[in-house]
């Protein structure tokens, strides 16, 4: 079986982004913009965790993470993330509308899956021999694969915000039993690394 | 102006108890009890967290972490914590019901307030001469506390379970900005220290 991680960028209060996420800001009103703060302004604390989050051989992203657009596909949208995303392996992009393999530079690819979660997992795992995929994000794919028991391994990033209200983490997802693998603080962020257990 | 602080035992997803407090089960149904296995599985390891959990001059609480109760008093019922609590100073209670001071042994004495947090707080306030406040618990008063703004530090002791429902920290509180003071991981908990900013 492949082992599945997820890293999360959350709010004190568990949300993974603000309400009204728009082109501008794709991380909602108000605070949601803080939640990337330490990445940006202390990457050298945070080397090993910034690492770790792009360390996988697939991903899976829901499309309000690849996308601001929601309905049929602007062809010229290729992502946030410019000509080289910082992914460099396939990466699974869920959604209801089907639309070609778009090749990147640096190896990565996004492949549109219109069959939920479970085909994703399934080209996902194919796409790596049973090796690493990490679920991307946003908080309702996360959710989706949390629900399904398919994550094993969870990765919090809190920073010292609350939202009080947008996408939360942990939505509709059951209790979990969590085994606290590792933990520290940098200056602008708490990380945490959980394995979920079954 | 005193120094008002407040520790909480929450879950992974931001809940304190879970649903169906009763007095056997004064967590709540499903995992609420394994909040506080940090507390009482490895408190050497936790020692300095536990010690400032009750290093204030004064204490506020709501009704429902004094008491498994509702409506009118039980005159037998004292607490959960024995004879001598552990706080040996003043905790001032609300709840809508009068009762008389309770003094306990070891310097805490129970003081029932009826005219809300702002009561509450004053009461504190005049008690330690400005000194240091704790917001004991439950979620329903550290919120109403929080939504105040008369909260200066949060202390999170964070257990590797969710919850799923039940009495959720921040409810109701508007988006906060914190600073993270310190953050440190043992082994069945992480701390984080957050100042709140006005």
């Amino acid at each position: 079986m492949a082992y599945v991680t997820s890293d999360l960028a959350v709010s004190v209060d568990g949300f993974v982004s603000g309400v009204n996420q728009t082109l501008e800001r794709p991380f909602g009103d108000g605070q949601g913009d803080q939640l990337h703060r330490w990445m940006f302004e202390t990457p050298d604390e945070n080397a090993e965790e910034l690492t770790a989050i792009t360390a996988a051989d697939a991903f899976i992203m829901g499309r309000n993470m690849f996308s601001p657009g929601r309905g049929d596909w602007d062809p010229e949208w290729t992502g946030w993330w410019g000509d080289d995303p910082p992914y460099h392996k396939p990466v699974f992009v869920l959604t209801h509308h089907p639309r070609e393999d778009l090749p990147m530079k640096g190896g990565t690819t996004f492949s549109f899956v219109t069959g939920g979660i479970a085909e994703a997992f399934e080209r996902a795992g194919e796409a790596t021999g049973d090796g690493r995929i990490s679920i991307a994000g946003g908080a309702a794919t996360i959710n989706q694969f949390l629900a399904a028991g398919l994550v094993d391994e969870l990765r919090l990033h809190i920073s010292p915000i609350t939202l009080g209200a947008g996408e939360r983490l942990f939505d509709g997802v059951p209790p979990l039993r969590l085994e606290q693998l590792s933990g520290r603080s940098a200056s602008l962020v708490t990380h945490i690394t959980y394995r979920v257990l079954r």
